[in-house]
């Protein structure tokens, strides 16, 4: 009898966790694909980027229905209680990257047909691939549960808050020289910001991993978020 | 013995139930706090809002300790279960809620020195009067577990939306009529945005009261976000 508990609670896990792995491989297509939308002005890529979004929220509260259902029914403890809570918080945080990536898509017909000058879209470009490979890495590290991967892919996140700093500033620039570049730098601002939380929540994963696999908390000190809140004029601006 | 468990759980709810109240306040606070600190650019009143953000992010991690443990040790079904997850979900919406209120705190000082026009600030105090209006009636609605309130804040949210996408055109053109507020603008318009969320975030408690009261999800469509990633250039607009 207990054996049959113990083997159904692994089936509902392993249930689970096939679902977050798909929900992974899911996010992590979307922010592909909007950026690249994005940076090559597909306005029908980044349509079905929107589209594809309804497929993470609905598997976010399957995920959700089953793990509080395999609590009430199989009452796990300590670790197998960790992994469920832990399923509940990885999932919440793809389906937030997915709706990240969506906003980015959302965002590819208002910059559509402005001319983006090539260093700036290279910057996104590279800040994308940044954040998607902490995504692979953090999704890998939950495979294995590996929380010393973990650890290291925290991190990882400063690169990603250092290169948006810098593309904020530029972006400020090309205003500033330019009425004309507003509108588009504008959206551009705010899908440089998407991705830069991208990589945040890829931080909150790991961070789920480590207390999913010791039981503890990482440190609450972190180097997370970006610095350009207090950012004042942009150094070097000729509009300014 | 039956007795002492189901005691035992409604005090541990009940302790958790009194911390995110707590929470609640406090959230209401820093956002109070820091969009009067952007109105009045009080650089003082700013920080310590960042300051209190650490206060939230420990409410939170004791909380989650709490509802897992309480989970572990006494096993609920049904209603109770769903009274804790729905804890869990809810304190998690009141930290995000916190940490966007340090986000327009932060932006203070960058938009310090900067001359702001009348009607814009009007706009965005407008704005954040409606969200915090949202907050406290869904924090009620929580205290008393009045789902049908619930569902009425979440259409209360489209009002939000709508005022963003307004203060979103005029910060457009107020940029493109001198360049030298692109910077001030730039941060107010992530303030507004940030403001937006917290509208959404609420939205997310309401949802979860119906959750917890009624053992099933609103529906999922819902008016949410805001309409502006496809907006082109504002109309009217003097230097486009």
């Amino acid at each position: 009898m207990v054996q049959h508990i113990v083997t159904s609670y692994d089936e509902e896990l392993k249930f689970i966790l096939r679902r977050i792995s798909e929900m992974g491989g899911q996010a992590e297509r979307m922010v592909e694909q909007a950026v690249s939308a994005l940076i090559r002005s597909d306005a029908g890529l980044a349509q079905s980027v929107v589209a594809d979004d309804v497929l993470l929220d609905a598997a976010q509260r399957e995920i959700d229905e089953h793990a509080i259902m395999t609590i009430g029914k199989r009452q796990p403890m300590a670790h197998d209680l960790r992994e469920i809570v832990g399923a509940i918080r990885i999932s919440n945080d793809l389906e937030r990257i997915g709706d990240l990536g969506k906003n980015i898509a959302k965002r590819v017909l208002a910059v559509h047909d402005h001319a983006q000058p090539v260093q700036l879209v290279r910057g996104i470009e590279h800040m994308s691939e940044l954040a998607l490979g902490q995504l692979k890495e953090v999704l890998d590290a939950y495979a294995t549960r590996d929380h010393l991967r973990a650890e290291a892919i925290r991190r990882g996140d400063q690169e990603i808050d250092a290169l948006y700093t810098s593309i904020f500033r530029e972006l400020l620039t090309y205003m500033m020289e330019d009425p004309r570049n507003i509108t588009a730098c504008t959206h551009l601002l705010f899908s440089a910001k998407n991705i830069e939380r991208i990589g945040d929540h890829a931080t909150n994963i790991a961070e789920t991993i480590f207390y999913v696999k010791t039981g503890s908390q990482m440190e609450i000190e972190r180097p997370k978020g970006d610095s350009t809140p207090t950012l004042v004029a942009p150094v070097g601006a000729r509009g300014a």
